[in-house]
């Protein structure tokens, strides 16, 4: 599998960028990586490294999309940028997957304009998976792609979903949830109404409404609900756990009696900071797109990189493209659902 | 002021309700307090406990709304339920306010149907404050009574958050932010499109679009958003803190070392405790009806509805009553505005 790779994403590009796919070429001995971006400075970060050189390949883009570009115009007009070389290599068999630091508008943007919607698909999703109680893990989707949806939309984001979490992270069945304001079925606005009423007659294992704290308490495998709400779940959810780790960071560095009980803990906290640090879950995957891509976030490293790959060429996830594109070109689009569009 | 209590709300009733409002009489020694629910459980708890009866009154109450109840029928049906008899109490001015950690929807229906919206407010809300970075505070507007919302509500929560983060939080200018999927101008739907504008071209210190993490940073102080998305934001809130401050109890509990370095951080995290903690907070204010209602978590214990009581009857909330009913009065609904509706 060759993952192609924007170099010049996110605040650490290259240097943490080029360090994480040499670290992923260490761990995969079969997988390609092929960097786009500017040659110059990639080239400046491999000095001195050593590498499978066969492995690696480098693709010049001069261009850059910034977040203060709108994103549609920057992907239709900065032709030279590395997420644009990136996506059109992968339109073109010339990659598995894309991966990604850069801007996310952007990302989005040509995810559905270069790679493209696969069939049956209404909406691709943005669906990051975060830590939940019990080291589980729980998928948010949609958590910031479509910000005004209908209710054939959220039956769509749970069915990617289920297939999401079934094979990358084993799970038989997993538990669909609608996020509403309440569990209760009658709950919420008419949309999340119809959605409802989908989603208990499909063939999902569909758990029925959920609430946020469903999520982090791990009863839920996939949350489904509009852009909007998941990306503001998402960030609330960072902004509160940096607020816990910070706040335990200030207390044991107080004193000479706190650094002594943060030795004797050391350990717990450690493993508590794995499960929930994003660079050890590594990036995001866009689904219901005709391609593998995945969003890294703009203040990743190395680490977050090399998981992103190492997600990304990975068995289970070639094949949950191919699930969902085999679902979604057998799905019958008539009764129910064309009324609901 | 008088302040009008169920007795019968919540998990932990009557006990931890008659207890909180003991505990708020002996630190308040002005404050009337009427305890609605069933006399005979009230007048248990009540026995061998000493404290001023000239001013804790009780009325019976028989009926009970539970959460399975439909919120809109049994505020028509059960008249004899604390809730109901509670609202009426209030609407009636035999009382200033009211608390209750009851059915949600059911207090939310109540103080629709029975103390009303304030003239010029188009849907009251519900609006919890938060703690975030700093020990600072948050409001979140609206976090579940409204589900469907157009472009003038948006302004419209902006203006009463403000109002209330002003009186009771000492703000001189509230920094009020719409919750969007990103900060640049043009995110989000045609909704949040128009809505930026009004809260642009408002009276209000609108800082722009806002993401989740911006309220746990403490950089707003009133996010305004629709009914679910700030619903999900809350409850992902709680979920969070629950996980790491469960986290913590596990770990500082596993052996002999680890609770003795609890001892040495114990003060700290006991200040970490207190700030996030419900207990401290106290119950959460409906906004734009013609009464003060306070919504208290429905496993609140004595300390939330002591929190609760002393607020509701602080001179700043009565001021903040007056406030937003002065404002709604005078304002102008016609051009921009009418647009919007």
């Amino acid at each position: 599998m060759r993952i192609i790779v924007d170099a010049m994403g996110g605040d650490n590009a290259p240097d943490e960028v080029v360090k994480g796919c040499l670290e992923a070429l260490s761990v995969n001995k079969q997988v390609e990586i092929e960097l786009v971006g500017d040659r110059k400075k990639i080239e400046k970060c491999l000095k001195n490294c050593s590498y499978d050189a066969s492995r690696l390949f480098i693709t010049d883009a001069r261009e850059e999309i910034t977040n203060n570009d709108v994103p549609t115009e920057a992907i239709k007009k900065k032709q030279n940028s590395s997420i644009v070389i990136g996506l059109k290599k992968m339109k073109n068999k010339e990659g598995d997957a894309f991966i990604s630091a850069g801007s996310t508008g952007a990302l989005l943007a040509g995810s559905l304009l270069i790679t493209g919607r696969m069939k049956g698909v209404h909406r691709p999703a943005l669906a990051p998976v975060v830590p939940s109680e019990g080291g589980r893990n729980t998928m948010i989707i949609d958590a910031g792609m479509n910000t005004q949806v209908k209710p054939i939309n959220y039956m769509q984001f749970g069915i990617m979903g289920a297939e999401y979490m079934k094979h990358m992270f084993g799970l038989e069945s997993p538990r669909v949830g609608l996020v509403n304001v309440g569990t209760e079925e009658k709950k919420g606005n008419h949309q999340l109404h119809q959605a409802y009423q989908l989603l208990k007659n499909s063939n999902l294992n569909f758990i029925g409404n959920v609430e946020g704290r469903d999520i982090t308490d791990g009863k839920v495998d996939v949350a489904v609900c509009d852009g909007l709400t998941g990306n503001a779940m998402l960030k609330v959810m960072e902004g509160t756990g940096r607020f816990f780790m910070d706040y335990l960071k200030r207390i044991y560095s107080m004193s000479l009696a706190s650094k002594i009980s943060f030795l004797m803990v050391r350990h717990e906290l450690k493993k508590l900071k794995k499960q929930i640090d994003p660079e050890e879950v590594g990036g995001t995957p866009i689904l219901g797109v005709n391609g593998i891509i995945y969003k890294c976030h703009g203040n990743s490293k190395a680490k977050a990189f090399k998981n992103t790959i190492l997600k990304a060429c990975s068995s289970a996830c070639v094949t949950v493209l191919e699930q969902i594109r085999n679902i979604f070109a057998k799905m019958d689009l008539g009764g129910a659902y064309d009324e609901a569009l």
